[in-house]
């Protein structure tokens, strides 16, 4: 019990320290903030066939033996697996945009952004946290007040503009703290209901 | 190395029966493959204070001990805890919806979409899977074809609808194979600088 309240309290810690980062255009802390190669020696990615058909019926996955899910038989039985080179598997994505995955491209993300917003500060809402194992995840509310560069010379900041954004967070334990695995936010864009969402560019 | 493979293949074919299943409005299937009550029984969940200031700076967290986060002493500390009486801390965001967490709200939710969808079909693309310990992150595009219910008696479908989205899914290890700790999917509205896919509908 004491444990897992201690990791929560860490988790949360961690939570705050990267969007404190964030409201500072810190860019060391929030690289920081994310697993390198070393916090995921051990673990094993695997990018999927790029299957043209892409129908997730047409077979985009299969199996070995489902029985002998441990089976230690085979160790070249990697075909079409294909390690990532270009660093951990961490992935991230920004409201409406595609998946970024690996240091490179997340950590690139967030020097772009960071260029392009003047001012940005969230309150948090509806945190939560789970931890199990050497995992966690959070999961927040983030309400988004931010502004770009000022418009013309002169003034403090460009018009101020509130988002309304959801996130989860994944985080893992590391030998120097909980470190993000995985930043998935988006756009509140609805009310619910049964709305899917009428703004999607479809 | 086997191992991790084989788990990157079960993750794999765990991801593909989630979509499997709710193409086929199959909802004891979708209900089957979320964590319940029992999966995540050694997990720690807890609600951050709802702080009406919310500012991230404003200490949503203390920690305790950090010398000793596996301290197994005091095992009633868990003050300011409170652990899910819903059922687990799963969690659930839909495109352009609010976070759901706890099974009822996860899967009342895939119940009224189900119920308004006569038509959908997932076509995965850009499949990515990190297994570390006994979680797995999953991310990939879902480009999804759906239809509503016939808009008049003796048609065969609603109009169909393309929907571009990006999905993080994360699974924890079970005696019961692989099961959905989180699901977060999201409309990608914009052309980001290193989109990767040209088949975006915007």
């Amino acid at each position: 019990m004491t444990r897992a309240r201690t990791d929560v309290e860490q988790v949360e810690l961690a939570n705050t320290a990267f969007y404190e980062a964030l409201e500072r255009g810190d860019f060391d802390g929030v690289s920081d903030l994310w697993l390198d190669a070393a916090d995921l020696a051990d673990a094993e990615t695997y990018t999927g066939p790029q299957d043209p058909d892409g129908d997730t019926g047409a077979g985009t996955a299969t199996t070995g033996d489902p029985d002998h899910p441990e089976g230690p038989d085979s160790p070249d039985g990697d075909d079409g697996a294909d390690a990532a080179s270009d660093g951990p598997a961490i992935a991230c994505v920004h409201p409406g945009w595609p998946v970024l995955t690996g240091r490179g491209e997340v950590l690139r993300s967030y020097a772009l952004i960071m260029a392009n917003t003047e001012y940005i500060q969230f309150f948090l809402t509806d945190l939560r946290v789970s931890v199990a194992g050497d995992t966690a995840l959070v999961t927040c509310t983030e309400n988004i007040l931010s502004g770009g560069p000022a418009p013309q010379e002169g003034d403090e900041l460009g018009p101020l503009v509130g988002q309304l954004v959801v996130a989860t967070n994944v985080f893992r334990r590391t030998a120097d703290g909980w470190k993000l695995w995985s930043h998935h936010a988006s756009p509140v864009l609805a009310e619910s209901g049964d709305e899917e969402d009428d703004e999607t560019p479809a």
